[in-house]
């Protein structure tokens, strides 16, 4: 089979005619098709291979992904929530309030592992000049900033990340398409060998089931490359032996941080019981959740929203009858692996601290491995 | 490829050359593999497939199986436990002791659901005329009892398992070989629209990576027939359609019960991570955990056992570095997806209550898939 | 001060005089209080306190408490519930398909350690008689059965309770005021040294606050003499020197299982959280969650139900806004410590195993050291 | 009775007369007589109690309490952990990690809500430049922040706390006694309606019992005047109509962060439950874990330290048998309350924020009530 793409040119795994689960994606295949759901992301990728001695010095391939739950103030009304942690090897700060509460009141952010404390600092000034009264007359927030390790490529000891940046993924964040790969809280990050970083894919019930949409934006760095998975096919094994002249890097590096928005009126049990479902799609994806390997969910619907003051005691929340809950549950799994998939075909090769190299996944191979197994399934039930 | 096989018999999925991941397994490839662990059943097959109209007509198509978790006295030295729910639709009785004190105490029994209750009492007595200071001078105890409901094949309302059935079952227990598929608690047991039941595999790691074994033992009940995957493969899908004539059980009847054992000295929150990854095996078998389908996981380790009484209060625990442990985490991902496999494998078509017709996944054909699509990955890297 | 009580009648610790927390109770001062939850004993006490050699010689000092958390049907709308273990060593059985689900759809049966199996059993024959679709068209149940030890006092290991006395229990479940001490599954417990069983206690909130009802039932059976709290007092530690004559019961017997109800329009995650407070009401009345003590909380609002079946898939839940929920919280650890101490109050002497005496806490002490330690706060503050 | 102390002196409750529980202190009564805990704070006062218009412009009245759990090297020998959360409304980042792998391999930061991600920041500049390698050759480290908010005396939105006050807090941590009070992360937190901020405590057990010692230390800012319980009495109600002339925080400000050392060996699951102990601890000081009030607790083990790297894949825990866990209950729960009472006794009159004035704790008042209490109890036993 013949590429139509121009050489190097990095598509999504949809184009290359990739097809996972049964259900179909919402107009932009991403987290943004839930609506109000925005994300932004500020970029940083400076110096070349070589390291100094020095942390600081470089190189720089790292970055900050915003995203935010609700259109409107999310301050003002939260988002129902719920969260889940396949592996606590990790860090997803204020996870702890929004499984107590049930909410999520804050962006998200999402950074290298040594960052998150700039990052938070940063969203509670952010949050402050916004909401003058925060600290004031109003209760204060816990920022929410979830991380992975991009250490192998990154100076992440250098802390590159600052202030302005994380604002600016903030300010920057958008409804529509989503740019993959190598950008945000992602520019470092590896997935099974390959280069990883930022992914997303969502899917749209059909109105018989609810026509409730759910997406996923993944933070993805796990795993090594024998273990990658696409739709089951052992496509890692596969590739593997043409990449074992690269340095490898150790899977002690791995996390990946999952967060998934629906429009299906749910409540924040349900919400967490969603988020299971992604550890499940993160599972057939490849990764066994290796013990450095920080794999947090976390999970809001856009639909209920939970005043921050109300002249009255008791609200409405609409929610959807578990019998009804099982599609969800599918089109979770199926949206984290495209995620994760889409992560690995969008990102691009990069060199990084050490000369370290992260090629990326060949994208002509993909297709062709999958395509062949397809084809090989057809044969058992023709049309 | 031809089969050597007579017709109709059935084999586990590795005779069919079904390789699940890259360890290799025990002796048995069993959950018996790890030393002192025994498994007996108890199978209840009686009556044709019309009901009467009051419960307790049969048809009975049920059972119950026991493990042992250590050789000799588990009450008096029990053994380091942990678990992990991926999905609570269910039930393992005991489990908040055993997850709260980290350790097992007692024989496991899996039963259906509405026999849980006579399986607890049975467990009582056995272990009060075992034990008879339970209750007077010792400690009482709380029987570990898990269920998956096997009503759409038996008459689980009219209440067939009684105490004897439990007993021989404990009695029965042996190490070695373990009877699969349609035998004791799976008796009448479904996976992904084939008959199912007991399965069990193990991993045996290499000496270099510490030479402990991990075994996995399931009563697998869950799932809808274009869900099953095998080794990532896409089975289920590719096999439906030759079913579509048959009456399909709701997925509102799933369920899997895990049980896992090593001889790897881990202790109880490491054991709880190994059942995580015990989830995402069974993720990788088909699973999105539907709402009615209760996921629970239990572990144990024989290595470390923990005295009832002691002259001294202070016990020494050997304890693997969590820098070793991955392999463990792979081992039990690995022997779970086997162990679905093997109770998927060695089930045979059953015939229950109202004629509900379960069939036997077909053997040849699932060999004919696997082989091709191994045949096909292995095109890219020829030897 | 004098009794105006008649010698060696016992009464509850309102009627002492003793007034826990600031809020007032409801009607009955019992979680019947919440309308439509009923409540009905069987008590078991037969044979005096030798014991012959073997299990089953009795004495017998046992029971089930049976709560029936919705006036209708609970299977058909279930209510919507909660829970905490704040230590598992003991056994409610289904707890976690409560905690999974949110919802509660069975009776909930109180018993002693070694009949939960029985007492599971006989449910299932309830359930199944009451609603014969269960296990064929319709769901399997799981009930909900939680246990404490009284193995000091009751022929624990001779199985003298049989699925007849749950039946009495469920149909005998009434509204309004509900016995205490030694009754039903409290017969044979014991709180701090004293004779115990089950207690109740129930507040309502002023109307400015809700007027919402918490009602709390506990079998109480937790505690050595001198841990003992009364709204504080230390009342262990100055009862204990007149019992030193007593053998005492080893702390290893321990446990409470309390139960919460409320009108208020609380959702699952919400009744988890009144259900940590409810933990807190335990410890303040002198438990410190010791090792074999197991502690474990269910909480369940009839407000919201939630249907089996239903035309439509989103239903509407009233939920109240989390800023007006700590009366709830507050209320919930003052019925806690009173029920326990109605437990204490109500309970009268026996005489068990072994000729084992479990005192019943004498009532005039209690008022006296009670309403001396009042007399003295009110000093600093006169009306 | 008359006070010997000098107008104004604070001293701890101990040196009021006031026992509570009834194991002894260890030799400084703090967290710091478990071998190898030093505790250090940056103490932040500065500015009058007006506020400008803009954040930034103080007054100041917070700080940095630095806890550095093993002697040693925690990052290459990390301290076996565990943890528990009462009330998940709060933050303690890095606990998703301690409570995952079991060990804690960071110092320990308490601060106000809005500096967490200063701190962490700082943490991890001093992380690296004490171990060049993390995020190098060797793994990246999560920094364990805590929080309370005390905005209602300091100006938290202004972003008062700096790196180098981190610094500082951990460089200056010592063993022996520790300041308590208005001090570090706890100087402008309140408790119960009085100033509050840091306490400590320390039980040793009787060699009889092990020997072991356990120390708390919490950062205290919850709670209401009417809910203060000082060993049970209701100093609290009490107390409140002579401060009825004084503006009251709400609720929503409260929290506590716990923390508690041992060199019992426990291992992670034990250390989680007597994490629980800790809250049981804080109830009876009268917290009922109000909505707004996050109440956390960590703790871990000096005698089990965990290798970063290490030759042999298997190292040897030493573990306390579970019979002989209940006096590190027991002492828990009482070094817990006494903490919180010492925070309240060494705290001095603080005014802040908008004039805010927060009242100590008047500790001749407080002796006299406890002491006629107790007086009271003794009339029941005379000696």
């Amino acid at each position: 089979m013949k590429s139509t793409r121009e050489p190097g040119v990095r598509v999504r795994a949809r184009d290359l005619g990739i097809r996972i689960g049964s259900f179909e994606p919402g107009r932009f295949n991403a987290i943004t098709d839930v609506r109000g759901v925005r994300v932004g992301h500020t970029t940083l990728i400076r110096g070349d291979a070589a390291r100094s001695p020095q942390p600081g010095a470089g190189p720089v391939r790292t970055g900050v992904t915003a995203i935010l739950p609700r259109s409107g103030n999310v301050y003002e009304a939260a988002a129902v929530s719920g969260g889940f942690v396949l592996n606590g090897a990790g860090e997803l700060t204020g996870l702890t309030q929004v499984m107590e509460w049930g909410l999520i009141e804050t962006p998200i952010l999402l950074t290298n592992t040594l960052s998150v404390g700039t990052c938070s600092a940063a969203a509670v000034e952010y949050m402050v000049a916004a909401y003058p009264s925060i600290g004031r007359e109003a209760d204060v927030i816990i920022p929410v900033v979830g991380e992975c390790d991009d250490s192998w490529l990154n100076d992440i000891a250098g802390g590159h990340v600052h202030a302005n940046h994380v604002h600016d993924a903030i300010e920057g964040a958008r409804s529509g398409p989503v740019a993959e790969g190598n950008v945000g809280g992602g520019t470092g990050m590896m997935t099974c060998g390959f280069k990883g970083g930022i992914g997303t894919s969502s899917r749209r019930l059909p109105e018989a089931l609810g026509g409730y949409t759910v997406g996923v934006l993944v933070m993805s760095n796990f795993g090594m490359r024998e273990d990658l998975r696409v739709d089951g096919i052992a496509v890692g094994r596969i590739l593997a032996p043409r990449f074992t002249h690269l340095e490898t890097r150790r899977s002690s590096y791995g996390s990946i941080i999952a967060l998934v928005a629906t429009d299906a009126p749910l409540i924040s049990h349900q919400l967490s019981r969603v988020s299971k479902r992604v550890a499940l799609g993160i599972g057939r994806s490849g990764s066994y959740a290796a013990h450095n390997s920080g794999e947090i969910v976390m999970a809001f619907s856009v639909t209920n929203s939970i005043p921050r003051q109300a002249k009255r005691s008791v609200y409405r929340l609409r929610v959807l009858l578990d019998a009804h809950i099982d599609p969800l549950y599918q089109a979770a799994v199926e949206a984290t692996e495209e995620a994760i998939l889409n992560a690995l075909c969008m990102a691009t090769d990069m060199v990084g601290v050490d000369g370290h190299f992260a090629p990326a996944i060949p994208l002509d191979d993909l297709r062709e491995i999958y395509t062949r197994h397809k084809e090989l399934d057809e044969q058992w039930n023709p049309v």
